[in-house]
């Protein structure tokens, strides 16, 4: 293993219209798969309504014990847009319009329609540094180990662009998937079991989906380890094909 | 306002292949829109990881804070499948094989082929009652407040149906969509602020969405009382149509 440290995450998705079901969120699936390019763990997932204090106890719970915390939601100029004061009031500071905030808001906004709603999004907490987007020019922030970004997806992934530069990242997760869909689950899972054993460096996993009444297996290994991920793909490949042969001969 | 209790829930995905990007989750948004049909409020998402202390902590979290806890994944033959033990462990129970459960596999499963992995699919917590389903045969269960179902989609769905009559649900929440599109958001938020301020046993919020540089704004309005609703509705679409007519007289 390399000696470059682990980074780790957490996403917070803030948002009544999620949990009411109205809106699917897109958002998720998108940060994970962007952060395990980057060599970052994703640990953990909350999500939360619009309320205040929900929003503070679960961003101090998580920027404490991940490296990062992405969130996403609650930014724009509406009464129920209360992430940045929340956050401003988790950690402790002050929260006020930042001048370069109203700058790039005005390269959308004509300066007789920046109204005191439209100001609300400038308003960003002491200490904070500015996310910007060029699809919304609204910009997002990052305070410490919180960026905080848009809920709406194209502006939310255009921030996560302009915020990963400033991300440390760790070694890289090696992942790859054997098929395994000639042997029932059940059939494979306590030789899965000791090839997991024998590998504790490696996460290896069974994923059953099914579908027009047929279950299909896909076995993944998950490495940091190049060697590792081979050896244990190695082995996976070889209890599937010798399974396989078995089953065929019954 | 009803005198029907107020029912909340949480959910908790338990599954490392959400977190790692390569499964996206389909169960959150269907569980939303089930829970919010049959009355019940929710109030709280967590994903974790497939590791026996964060499972246990955060079922202990959620099912002392919400009326019910539905979790999906990890009920399986493999040896990540760990979720069954982790709740045994979370409430303080035993746990061992369920002879209905063995009994459901059987249904499937040839006597000969039910192996020491498929039998892990039959160990229940002390106390527990079976959620059957007819996709897979393999039961979830319920423990108190705690519903534990399979990650799979299909499975799922089953299981939701198979537990819903034995749920408490409290008043329905009743919800209304304004489309606003004529008017940008920050046009309107100052006033939408003052109708959501008018209507405290209502939740009003403004979602806007982006697609091909154009925004789309809808206005929702949620109450669980009918009046409340048709009351704030009607301000809403009055402001809405009063904001339009202004902006086309500009």
């Amino acid at each position: 293993m390399s000696d470059k440290e682990q980074v780790t995450a957490a996403i917070l998705v803030i948002g009544d219209e999620i949990l009411s079901g109205r809106t699917k969120d897109k958002n998720i699936g998108y940060i994970a798969d962007y952060l395990i390019q980057i060599g970052i763990d994703l640990r953990e997932v909350r999500i939360v309504p619009d309320v205040e204090q929900e929003i503070v106890d679960a961003v101090n719970a998580l920027r404490r014990r991940y490296t990062y915390v992405f969130t996403t939601g609650g930014i724009g100029p509406t009464h129920d847009d209360i992430t940045a004061d929340s956050v401003a009031k988790a950690f402790g500071v002050g929260i006020s319009e930042h001048p370069r905030a109203i700058e790039l808001l005005l390269t959308r906004i004509r300066p007789e329609d920046l109204n005191e709603a439209r100001r609300r999004m400038a308003r960003i907490p002491h200490g904070a540094e500015l996310v910007e987007n060029r699809v919304s020019t609204a910009p997002g922030f990052m305070i410490e180990n919180v960026v905080v970004m848009a809920g709406v997806p194209s502006i939310m992934q255009a921030m996560l662009d302009n915020v990963s530069a400033r991300l440390k990242t760790g070694v890289k997760m090696l992942m790859e998937t054997v098929e395994a869909d000639s042997v029932p689950e059940g059939a494979y899972a306590a030789d899965l079991g000791k090839i997991a054993e024998k590998y504790p460096d490696a996460s290896i996993g069974s994923y059953p989906s099914f579908s027009t009444g047929k279950f299909r297996n896909q076995i993944v290994v998950r490495s940091k380890n190049s060697e590792t991920l081979e050896n244990a793909l190695a082995d996976v490949r070889a209890m599937v094909d010798r399974l396989t042969a078995e089953r065929l001969q019954k």
